[in-house]
């Protein structure tokens, strides 16, 4: 189950390497530039997350003796490579958009500067980390929003692969969610781990009634009973039969959820428990969330469409080379032409300023590491760019679970500064207008 | 990166096993089923991927001292229920459908057959394998159709999560593809590997011409060379200058790919490189391969759309108590009646009958373990379960390279033997019916 980061790779990112190492452009000091051209269709906002992982990744970013070998017995690289591959070392720095931080079309979300040939290697699993992770948490965001002041958990592990599942717990929990019921996610970053019981659990026992009392012998009275196994109305009076009123809460994962919800409450109430708890799950995304808003539901349960990122399981962020030491010596921004896929050359600054303390324009500034460097801000601009790695050297208050808890914080703060509308479930544009000046 | 798949796992596992355990019901024999209620939208068929990675998983299905730590911590489970995970060992037995395999609504994909205990714990894990691979195997078969004869090659690793891309990998070529751009997937598992450059390359040198003549010196003229960074026509013309008509490839990854690979392809003749062979790669999905067929290319990189299953980027797959042990010590037959959410009773038998040498109804038996194992199925009719596990043993046929070659090869045949209209990429009902008998 060990396998290093460095060959969760694309092929060509070696093969480029080892043309480049023969030729000598392995060693051009290259600025690398990840963004998206466009948000999924109708979103108004994205959520970054992954950058923390991106960097345990680079912990970990060297090859064993394994690795080398199988890269030398496929000759994807020459011998020569090999020896260089086997001091694989990234030294070089990275910038970029806090994890919780919203992104828009051609936000500069990560900068990687170094060397052509450490740069290079990382483009796949940068991508990987990033396209996934800020997929889930954007997806998240809507979400929260919807649910208003009601906490979502994540229970989407089984519908995504199983390492997805801990990605996803993460990136949710960056996205406004408040716990998972993935325990290795749990485990890895710290995080509050939910989850009582299925339906096989009542339909291992002999009765719905001894299913109920076996739970709450093991997990105490306020703990969350499963009623829907039979019928949601004998479950609900066995389930306060068997606890009494000081039941934790009971879980709808079937049927018209805000109706049921909504007699559960009244029976509940009826039963004097008054205080028990209603979580509802069964495919929910941001829309069933907003439509149960007048329900009485006290928590969510949400799967499928948060790990697959809600219509949207990726985003379309790529890696671009935006600068490049030329032949001689100097730094020059460079751009591909291609047709729909032009970028914009250089490396960048990025601001978000504010009127009357909501954000109006994200400012793009593209230029020379000089230019940049003197560049004045207007007074009042958020600089977005925080430094995460210095010349190999990782800030490790990005990492771990404190920067979870200070990325989920983030977020709520930065969608609050955004304009009404980022929190609109309609399809319409971007919710502030991005701004691209090439000094 | 060393973790349990065992952890891989929501938290209500651990918590019923919990219950359970203390109930005497954790040893109660049952029997879970993998199936879907439904395909995705639209589709005629799915391919079954991802069992040989469950029974990779099984083999390193245990807890070790820091999660047994990690679950009394959190206090998941109780002191008595950590001493029963410090043995934890699979010994039930597994039979499923092939990799390979299509599969249709209720089709019994998977049948887990054990303690409620053992059983239980495999849940999640389970399902994210099968859910995930089989949406993206699913989604490859149909590219694979409407590629004709022509080689599609896996390049999403970067638009999915980093494991999730060697899944993929794996799950693509159990669906028809002939390789992956992924370096650990082809490490694992043995897959063939492919990949030359990115526009990066061609942008880190000073010019078109050296790139493209540093590639050839490291990698011969038989490699590929992306001729749309700049100029299609004027880059075509330099790599046959440099390369000779001895070209091996030439790659285009943006515009209107038909068009352009009509006039790169009368390009590339009239220079002499009659045998350059044209890549395709841009956001390709079956319906633009299905409208590429015309067009002179020779093969796809295939990204986004295959590792995020094509609109469709998880099955619908659940895993259901069917039948367990009661108070009396007999196995009984059960099912949750949530509303849409019924399932079928019982262990079932599933086999596919044929008519003129096309398959034309998907047959699942279900009844008691006597029943079943009395049960004669017409002449002709397929036995579509294989036995995987047996009372803890893993077949190791059904792992590693060879597994999934012959899967590759088993997908092609039986999706030859089903209607024609299961390869239709119009929206419709599944290629053949279900027929659910209930002995």
């Amino acid at each position: 189950m060990d396998h290093s980061p460095a060959l969760m790779t694309d092929m060509y990112e070696y093969t480029m390497l080892d043309a480049c190492l023969q030729d000598g452009t392995a060693n051009r000091k290259c600025v690398f530039e990840v963004y998206t051209r466009h948000l999924p269709a109708g979103r108004r906002y994205g959520v970054v997350a992954g950058t923390g992982r991106i960097l345990d990744a680079l912990e970990n970013f060297h090859l064993d003796d394994e690795d080398l070998r199988f890269l030398a017995d496929r000759k994807v690289v020459s011998r020569q490579t090999i020896k260089w591959l086997e001091n694989l070392h990234f030294s070089g720095s990275i910038k970029g958009y806090r994890e919780g931080e919203m992104f828009f079309p051609n936000s500069p979300i990560l900068q990687v500067e170094g060397t052509f040939g450490e740069c290079t290697l990382l483009e796949t699993l940068v991508l990987s980390i990033l396209n996934y992770d800020s997929a889930v948490a954007s997806a998240a965001s809507r979400m929260v929003s919807a649910a208003k002041d009601r906490p979502c958990m994540d229970m989407g592990g089984r519908r995504t692969n199983e390492w997805s599942a801990v990605a996803a717990a993460r990136a949710a929990v960056i996205g406004g969610f408040q716990g998972t019921a993935n325990l290795l996610a749990a485990q890895m970053y710290g995080l509050k781990a939910i989850g009582t019981a299925a339906h096989c659990f009542t339909l291992v026992h002999d009765d719905e009634r001894s299913a109920f009392a076996s739970q709450i012998a093991a997990l105490g009275k306020n703990t969350t009973l499963l009623v829907d196994t039979y019928n949601i109305e004998e479950a609900v009076k066995t389930a306060v039969e068997v606890a009494g009123p000081e039941l934790g809460g009971v879980r709808i994962d079937s049927g018209d959820l805000a109706s049921l919800a909504q007699r559960v409450r009244n029976q509940l109430d009826a039963l004097g428990a008054t205080n028990t708890r209603i979580t509802v799950t069964n495919d929910l995304d941001e829309y069933a969330l907003a439509a149960l808003q007048s329900a009485p539901v006290d928590s969510y349960g949400v799967g499928t469409m948060l790990v697959t990122g809600s219509g949207a399981p990726t985003c379309a962020m790529v890696y671009k080379l935006t600068e490049r030491e030329g032949a001689d010596g100097e730094m020059q921004p460079v751009a591909k032409k291609s047709k729909d896929k032009a970028s914009v050359p250089g490396r960048k600054l990025a601001y978000r300023s504010y009127e009357y303390g909501l954000a109006d324009v994200e400012h793009v500034i593209s230029g020379s590491e000089e230019q940049l460097a003197a560049y004045q801000p207007a007074e009042g601009w958020k600089d977005l760019l925080v430094d995460y790695v210095d010349h190999g050297e990782i800030d490790s208050q990005y990492q771990g679970h404190d920067a979870i808890t200070a990325a989920h914080e983030y977020r709520a703060k930065a969608l609050s500064e955004l304009p009404i509308t980022a929190q609109s479930l309609m399809k319409g544009e971007p919710a502030i207008s991005t701004d691209i000046t090439v000094l």
